[in-house]
């Protein structure tokens, strides 16, 4: 066993997960879920951490995720991009409190092609962690997608975050399987071909507004039985998740895939349908961020 | 005034519309809203018609919309493409009942590019009226779209439907709206900048999934304060609605929008940024298609 040296806590707008941990970030000690940053009042957030913490030894806290947003805790404004592990660990922002210091990583901003802002909160901590975690063997250069309600695409050169986009997909496809025509055609998915054949027609779409006609069509497929009620689901998650990928890659043909084990298998088997080859991250990324963070503070 | 020559039923989903007109389908006097074919159950339907029309002299009986499927009054079989009047009219429904004989126009099916089912119902008897009040100068060959929840765009050719897409638009717009991060952020619609703004974001897209994370900006775009709460809506619409014409078309530069005055005059807006000139045809055109199917039968 190994000696913990801080505190990890990745503390998003509805969740909170906090580790004990090493110097090199692997997890002695893990709480359960607890409390998201914005499920909390202001003024509640410290004493909240005290108590989830009191029965682990005092050591540094490194926070990331909402917990620094203007609405969190405390904010630590957006870094402009390029932003690496240099930048970000600069504008960490470090809060006084009965626990001692509790540092706070900041978000990262980019401006999309369009000229539209864009943020993350939290990714750019995970983000590290899967630089960390690349080895010492390259600089981590490359593209990343973060899957999830809002999936971020993000582009790495010379070990700094040079620009990303999100997309909707995971919230797209949320609100019309719980509240359009279509979702009230699916049944619970099963194994079958859905997925693959949604991958497959979002290949076949040629003009951006293509896809609200595919959309559309999960539920014409359905009508005339070519996709069962168990599929349709399937379908429309690999038609929004293969559209996703073609744009986000931007034409690249490897992508390094940090989140949920079972989200990111999703993007790994869609992205093999499309050229794109896509590795899974360590599911802890976070975790290896901040430790990343604390050894360049 | 003319003499009424038959009662025309626009009977949709959820709404009911009747009324009593002359032969070149001008109506003589309308029923306020009632009834959708779907709110009613299996075996009412006769009994609600009988008492909507009774103030009215009884003459032949022509029905448009869902009131054709399955799940409505009696179904009355989709007609394959290419479909015109002749081929609408042959398969219009006869249903006798104590009114006499009730006409129930068919629906048109048809195949996108990728081989799925498309499906229109009302839409077709709509078209038939848009075409009859192109006048007798023409054949009524081009692009027409009939915006509304499920967007169509039409393709006539030779006075028939040669194919058609459904675009999921304004469900999209409608359950992002309501139920996504992106509606708790809108305040409600003024005037302003932000219609235009999102016809531009769609004309910038490149690939099909960038719709993805140009939806997502409109959030950005708010938090940022680049669009004030009272155009981020605005600014959704413009989005979905430029990059549905710029699909919809086909590279078309001239269409004919059918239906309500107030959405078809996005659409004359949003195609006039995107160099598609879109003209609105006569409001009552499913009137005026039944008025056709009459004289075809």
């Amino acid at each position: 066993v190994t000696d913990p040296a801080f505190i990890g806590v990745d503390w998003g707008t509805t969740s909170f997960r906090a580790y004990l941990a090493d110097a090199e970030g692997r997890a002695i000690d893990a709480l359960a879920e607890g409390e998201g940053a914005l499920a909390l009042k202001p003024g509640e957030h410290e004493l909240y951490l005290a108590g989830r913490l009191a029965k682990w030894p005092r050591l540094p806290v490194f926070a990331c995720g909402m917990v620094g947003a203007k609405q969190g805790w405390r904010e630590a404004p957006y870094v402009a991009c390029p932003a690496g592990l240099v930048e970000i660990a600069a504008a960490t922002l470090s809060v006084p409190t009965s626990l001692g210091v509790v540092r706070i990583a900041p978000g990262v901003r980019a401006l999309d092609a369009a000229g539209a802002p864009d943020v993350m909160r939290g990714e750019e901590t995970q983000l590290l962690g899967g630089l960390a975690a690349d080895g010492g063997d390259g600089d981590g250069d490359g593209v990343y997608v973060l899957p999830g309600t809002h999936c971020k695409w993000v582009r790495v050169e010379n070990g700094r975050i040079s620009g990303f986009e999100t997309f909707m997909t995971g919230e797209v496809f949320a609100v019309l399987k719980s509240h359009s025509v279509l979702g009230r055609m699916m049944a619970p998915a099963q194994d079958g071909g859905g997925f693959a054949r949604g991958v497959e027609a979002a290949r076949g779409l040629a003009r951006p507004g293509d896809l609200l006609h595919a959309i559309f069509a999960t539920r014409t497929l359905g009508l005339f039985e070519a996709l069962p009620p168990d599929q349709l689901g399937e379908y429309l998650s690999g038609l929004l998740i293969g559209a996703e990928i073609l744009a986000g890659a931007r034409g690249a043909v490897r992508a390094t895939a940090i989140g949920s084990a079972a989200l990111s298998a999703r993007y790994v088997e869609a992205g093999a349908r499309l050229g794109v080859t896509i590795a899974p991250a360590p599911e802890n990324c976070a975790l290896l961020g901040l430790a990343a963070l604390r050894k360049a503070l």
